[in-house]
C-alpha cells in the first residue's frame, strides 16, 4: 500500500511508521515537510498536500495540537486553537481526501484517552478527542467505494511520559500503540475507536 | 432554586419548563428574548445575558443549532457553524457561568443520542454532541465551590418525530425526556452523561 502518514516524526508517529514502512511505501506529512508539506489548520494546505502527494491507499494522521491548562486558564481562542487543529485539522484530511483515495482505501485519525478519562486541564483536549469519536463513527457510515474510517484512541505513551518528566510505568510504549494503527490499516474495521 | 433555562420555547426546553417551574422558579432565555434574551453563537450576549440575569442556583440549556447533511455535502461552514452554537455556545455558559452561579449550583447542557449512534448525515452533529460529552466529563473536576454539570443526551423525541412527519413510535415523549434535566438540577451526578 501507499500510505501518507501525517506526523511522522512524532513519538507516536515514528513508532508508527517503522511498524509500517516494513511492509507499505510510507509518505511522511509534517509542519516542516518531511515528504510532504502540510498544515493541518488551513484546509488549502491540506489541499495541495493531496494534491502533491497523488494516489494513495490509506491516510494516518497522528498529529494534531492542543492546549491544555486549567479550566478557568483556557481562554475562548485556547478552544479555537485546539478545535482549529487537532480536531477539524483531521476532520479536513478525512473529508478533503475522501474523494482522492484509492477504493477500499482508509482514513486513521487519532483521539486520545482523555476523551473517555478525563483530567484537570483536559477540558478542551477532552472535548475535541470525544468530539473526533463521534465523527468517525458518524463519517464511516457515508463514505463511498468501500472506504474505511478509524480512529485510534492512544493510552498514556511511555515515551511521552519519559519526556514530560513523569514516571513512565504507566504508560505503553509506542511500538505497542503503534500497532493499533496497522490494525486499521491493514484490518477490516470501520467507524470504530480503536483503543491499543 | 433559581434556574436559567435556555431554549425554554423548544420541544424538549418547554417539557423541562413544565416540570421545573412546579417547584422552581424558571427564567427563561431564548434567541428572541423571552425573560433573557441571548444569542448562544456570541460570549458577549452570552456575558450579558448573566449580567441581566442576577444569581442563579441552575443553568439549563436545551437549544444549539445544528447542520445536517450528507457528508459529502457538509462544507468547512457548516461545522463551524455547529461548532460555534451548539458546542462552544454551551461550552461558555458554562465557562462564564461557572463564576457567577451560586455555590452549590449545577449546569446541565444537551448532547444527543447521535452522539453515540450515528446516521447518515449527522457527521456534523455527532461530532458536536459527542464532544460535549467529552468536555462535560472534564470541566465537571475543575469546578469549585461543590458546582456540578451534566450533559443529557435526549434520544429522539416523539413530539420532534411528529413535526419531521416520521414514525413517533420509536420517539419518547419530551415529557419523559424532561425528568433527566430534573434529575441533573435536583440530583447529585457532575460529570455525567445522562439518558432519559
Amino acid at each position: 500500500m501507499r500510505i501518507i502518514l501525517i506526523g511522522g516524526t512524532g513519538t507516536i508517529g515514528s513508532a508508527v511508521y517503522q511498524l509500517l514502512a516494513e511492509k507499505h511505501e510510507v509518505v511522511c506529512g509534517t509542519r516542516s515537510g518531511e515528504d510532504l508539506q502540510v498544515d493541518m489548520a488551513s484546509p488549502d494546505s491540506i489541499r495541495a498536500m493531496y494534491e502533491r502527494a497523488g494516489p494513495f491507499d490509506a491516510l494516518i494522521c497522528a498529529a494534531g495540537q492542543a492546549r491544555f491548562a486549567p479550566l478557568g486558564e483556557l481562554e475562548e481562542e485556547d478552544f479555537e486553537f485546539t478545535m482549529t487543529n487537532k480536531l477539524m485539522g483531521q476532520v479536513n484530511l478525512l473529508r478533503l481526501g475522501s474523494e482522492l483515495i484509492n477504493d477500499g482505501g482508509s482514513f486513521t485519525l487519532t483521539s486520545g484517552i482523555l476523551a473517555q478519562k478525563p483530567m484537570p486541564g483536559s477540558a478542551a483536549v477532552s472535548l475535541v478527542n470525544a468530539g473526533l469519536e463521534g465523527f468517525i463513527r458518524a463519517a464511516a457510515l457515508e463514505l463511498p467505494r468501500m472506504i474505511r474510517a478509524n480512529v485510534v484512541s492512544p493510552p498514556w505513551v511511555r515515551e511521552t511520559l519519559i519526556k514530560m518528566g513523569k514516571d513512565p510505568e504507566p504508560g505503553m510504549p509506542a511500538g505497542q500503540v503503534a500497532q493499533a494503527y496497522r490494525q486499521s490499516v491493514e484490518g477490516n474495521d470501520s467507524g470504530q475507536v480503536i483503543s491499543p
